[in-house]
């Protein structure tokens, strides 16, 4: 691996500055696991202070440090790291993992001192884990850079941590399990080394299967998505996001500073990216074992045997949930099964073998179960009983994965007399949870990577057509304001070839009866006035104009019942648009999410948005399977589709404008936020009209 | 304690029959379990063939036992179960836990076993818990029933499980916890005492601070739900139901052969009985264990401090789900915490001190955060770390909330490192969890359990003026056939005075005309006719009939359509009904549910019914209340307060209706659905209208 986070986890040398000879400190700590998990590499504590630690020789300086050394582990205080970094740089050592803290977690003044570290780093060339993080490992080198009391076994997790406490928490929760890790990395405030450049990393490493990733705020999510899009289809990536509301992103922000972003928008450049996004912690690493371990189910047909009826029930309870099935036994297994279980035994599915159940039971009931071709995930369930051999058990089941091919999860509830059946089967590399509802979310997960895997790979949509003259002269129009009203926004989505309803914008009731004349009658007036966006509320449209005399009334009347009730409203005119014919109202229209760009929003229009909320979003730029599944996902969706009768509405019209407004997105990042609401959708063929829309720029 | 199921927690004596010498069966567990915990009665082994168990006598019979014997544990085989029982009968013991499986969760012939068993202890006026059961304990008096390993500590949770696996997987799991239990009992099969009796039993034992239950099907739940009403008054019940949808019921039905009922049902009856519903396994435990030891907060306001900012995020996310919020932190006693903590640390709320935190900084802290009157709840976190004191911390914590008023909950995130730290905080009552996660649906027990004593107590709301001649006149009517059409319906819903649309059934287009002169034009033109359901489907309705003329041809030409579309139908004219003034559409219905009985539903109607599926449902007999709340927890009801300027709606008209109804489905339990879609609800003070209903009887 020539990539320049090798180092921190494969460096032929590990130098630690501030190395202390206090067994209380966490430096201390750090050099003894350097020593402690079999890592090959040399490892040199720097101290002007002490002479040896450990049994090894202190270096006063780090240029005191003789080759081999590539990796510099930092825990000396925030007020020395500018020289400290600086004498890391001059001696070669390209890549650093900065435990210290006080920096961007602190406030501004903190911030300014990360800044100028990385203007420091970057013109050595280095690469930096942390500040303000626990560290890094290997589980197949031995490198711990960290000061976490024990290390887990080698496997095929990779684990990201943003929080170096969580990660170190997560390693005392997993230590006794036997669940294996390959890598741990522990972020910081990723003022350089950040997820995306992990995950990049770690999706060529051939030791890790999966990516179990916990962060609270990614930085440029653009790149994440395009990272993730190729790895995911290496190996599955599995991502637990804190600070998903108010209250999660206050703390979120108070503790690393990071910005926790829109959780609508991650949970879209999630999906889009093909990452599994979980819900808990424990549910990051019954995922990503269940991924690192089993192979992929055909289909969803689950067979469970169990000693346990309430455990089956709670156990196809959250398959159910999960969109998974109980599989139908074939009848010629049932009978097969039925002659060496106990007689009062279950033998449809769930396989009910009773309390008093044997290691030659399972054997015998998994056996036949693995032979059934209607069945794609094997599901034992054990909850221990006085006479049962829970061990012996444990056996079986492993004897029986390994000669089978299915997806294989199992089941033990309890936790005084499982742990060693626990620690077999893990070490065996079979998934085993404590609690039934376990899992669906881990069967989820292998079908979510499945279904990514099984969809086309991302092309994005193409636009053709478009004016940037027409948008330039929008944007002009609209000078410095921020609120663009309908008249520009009318201009800008014509710019983008997207249907606008016939109109234009009338100085006088003379031009008002031109325009109508042109578009054709019923009319429809809405008053344009700087400052007024509501223009409902305050009494600016008037609708269903039939002729000249009436519009000519109706403008003069609108005009002045504006200039009354809104003295402030600067007044330019009035749009004359043609009454559109009735059809499907949806909404269309993108907000900028500070972390993923434009976020492009449709769902059902009109006035009931509010009401239903029925809203979907996804992050541009799209592919058309992104704009079909954002509408699929859907109510207005689903009504598109023809409902009780009504004919089909035009699908590939509304894919068009969805195209053409997220083109409009990228292509203009000034645009904060633009709304077409609501767009009418005719039946196939007969296209689509955008009867009003908003613009909000930076 | 006077009640019949005092005997299986404080009998004061025990006879096991099928007692074994043999240390390798069960029924040598139950007789070493009755004499390990301390239980202080007379325990009597029972069987022909030995001398002496564990150093105790063995009778030959039951008839042979000595006083005093109140209870019988039987571990005997089905086959001698009719004669075994008898002899309990006979020797005048009035309660006996049948561990013996065999019966209805064998199928049929099981069945009448089951049943012919109920018979003879009935006649002998026993209290059986079982068969198919495991038993039952009392951490109070020691008496334990069941053969399985180990017995929790003393405390203040009643559990109560259907499966006896399950209830025993329960038990090792918490173990060596220092969770506290004061019952388990696991009933089995339930052929007498049903979860309902236990509740009742449970709710008067003041041992029992908080009642458990797991169940997969419940028998009578219009018992349930008075009983749960008055018992949660007292303590709070907390439940969780197996076989919630189609795979689980599934599991279930194969499993101790209960029926799993309908889900929707169960939901809305654990709410109206004031039961707190928790998803999984682990939450059973968790919410139960802060309901038996935590005081209810008197507000949503949560202060944290932890060593681990992600934790705290993790956890904030799960506050916030839950409907909790982050206190403000007093800016005073912002300034007092900074002066003891690490000035690095954050004194917002999460207070974050950073990694290496000790037992005197949260002391400090959590002293000043009971000290804010703007905290309800107290939640430090720690994440164990290389130089933190573990058990100090949680003794930091203990002994804060000895001294405080507050709601007090605690997250220890790790295994490895913090058993002792969790039994010493377990062991003083305060609960802690493994994960942040764990926090919301705790916090949500609480506060579901506040609003439930809160509210008013049950007053079924009154419905005066029903009609029960009309009713029979409907129903003879409608004579042997079970699906009800509107002429038929329309009716019954007179009879309990609920308002139709005017109208009445033409046999031909004269009569047509007669009943439009009277009711007034446009009408519509409905078909009737025996075996035609879906009237609009196949052509049989035709709306805004404007006069005589036109409802003459109207009314043949329907006929004719019929005859000859739906040649088997037997057509009995047409109903003739005024076009109603438009208005907001709602559905009103009840489904007959096998375990609730009548299941009042309420929602969006029309034709966006399947569409937006927003129903939502209660179990009759209704409080004013419940109407409220089920009307409230959906789109319609929103719709109903005035939305976008449209005028409130007459609640008090829909209110009566659904009233109505209920009393209609309370009188009629023939009636096993019955529908009004749409009523139309007019602004407030003008009514509403039923413009379409149909039943179907048993």
């Amino acid at each position: 691996m020539s990539s320049s986070l090798a180092p921190f986890f494969n460096a032929k040398g590990v130098a630690v500055l501030g190395a202390s000879t206090n067994p209380k400190k966490l430096s201390y700590g750090i050099v003894n696991n350097l020593l402690s998990h079999g890592y090959e590499g040399k490892v040199y504590p720097v101290n002007p202070n002490a002479d040896e630690i450990l049994g090894l020789k202190v270096y006063p300086t780090i240029a005191d440090v003789p080759d081999p050394v590539e990796l510099a582990v930092v825990v000396l205080p925030v007020t020395i790291i500018m020289e400290t970094m600086k004498a890391v740089g001059e001696r070669g050592i390209k890549a650093a993992v900065v435990i210290t803290g006080g920096f961007k977690e602190l406030g501004e003044e903190g911030a300014k001192i990360e800044r100028d570290l990385k203007a420091l780093t970057d013109s050595y060339g280095m690469r930096i884990v942390g500040p303000n993080c626990v560290g890094t490992m290997s589980m197949y080198t031995g490198l711990n850079s960290t000061f976490i009391k024990g290390m887990p076994v080698a496997g095929p997790i990779a684990f990201v941590s943003q929080s170096g406490a969580l990660g170190g928490g997560v390693i005392d929760l997993v230590l006794d399990s036997n669940i294996g890790f390959s890598h741990f990395a522990s972020l910081g405030n990723q003022m350089d080394v950040n997820e995306t450049d992990m995950i990049e990393y770690l999706g060529d490493d051939p030791n890790v299967k999966v990516i179990a990733v916990y962060t609270e705020g990614l930085t440029d999510g653009q790149r994440f998505i395009r990272v993730c899009r190729e790895v995911s289809r290496k190996k599955p990536i599995v991502f637990l996001k804190a600070g998903k509301n108010e209250a999660g992103a206050k703390a979120v922000s108070s503790h690393t500073g990071s910005l926790a972003g829109s959780y609508a928008a991650y949970q879209a450049a999630l999906k889009q990216a093909g990452v599994i996004e979980v819900q808990t912690l424990s549910e990051l690493f019954t995922v990503a074992w269940t991924l690192g371990t089993q192979p992929l189910p055909k289909d969803k047909r689950v067979a469970m045997t169990t000693n346990a009826g309430g455990a089956a029930a709670l156990a196809a309870d959250s398959l159910d949930f999960y969109g998974f099935s109980l599989a139908k036994i074939d009848p010629k297994i049932q009978e097969r099964l039925r002659t060496k279980l106990n007689p009062s035994a279950q033998v449809s599915n769930p396989v009910d073998m009773l309390g008093s159940v044997s290691p030659a039971d399972y054997a015998w009931s998994l056996e036949n179960l693995d032979a059934d071709g209607g069945v794609d995930v094997l599901l034992p369930i054990l909850v221990p009983q006085a006479l049962v051999d829970t061990p012996g058990v444990a056996q079986a089941w492993i004897d029986i994965k390994k000669k089978s091919k299915k997806t294989f999860l199992t089941i033990l509830t309890g936790k005084h007399s499982t742990l060693e059946a626990e620690q077999a089967l893990n070490r065996a590399g079979v998934p085993v949870f404590t609690y039934p509802d376990q899992v669906g979310p881990a069967l989820k997960g292998l079908w979510d990577h499945k279904e990514y895997l099984d969809s086309p790979k991302f092309e994005q949509v193409e636009v053709k057509g478009v004016d940037k003259h027409k948008m330039a002269a929008a944007m002009k129009l609209v000078g410095e304001r921020k609120a663009v009203g309908e008249y520009e926004s009318r201009i800008m989505l014509e710019a983008y070839d997207i249907p606008n309803v016939p109109g234009d914008l009338a100085t006088s009731a003379d031009e008002a009866v031109e325009i109508a004349q042109a578009c054709g009658y019923p009319v429809v007036l809405k008053i344009v006035a700087e400052g007024l966006l509501h223009k409902s509320d305050a009494g600016g449209i008037k609708l269903n104009i039939k002729d000249d005399e009436e519009l000519r009334v109706a403008y003069d009347n609108l005009i002045a019942h504006i200039a009354k009730v809104e003295p402030n409203a600067k007044i330019q005119g009035a749009m004359v648009e043609r009454m559109a014919e009735k059809g499907q109202e949806v909404i269309v229209g993108m907000r900028r999410d500070e972390t993923f760009g434009p976020m492009m929003m449709f769902g059902m229009g009109g006035t009931m948005v509010e009401l239903l909320k029925d809203i979907n979003f996804k992050i541009a730029p799209l592919s058309r399977e992104d704009i079909l599944a954002m509408i699929d996902e859907t109510i207005a969706g689903r009504l598109m589709k023809g409902f009780r009768g009504s004919k089909p509405a035009d699908m590939e019209a509304v894919i068009d404008v969805i195209a053409r407004l997220s083109q409009l997105a990228i292509d203009n990042p000034e645009i904060e936020e633009i709304e077409i609401n609501p767009l009418i959708v005719y039946p196939e063929g007969k296209g689509v009209v955008a009867i009003d829309s908003r613009a909000i720029l930076k």
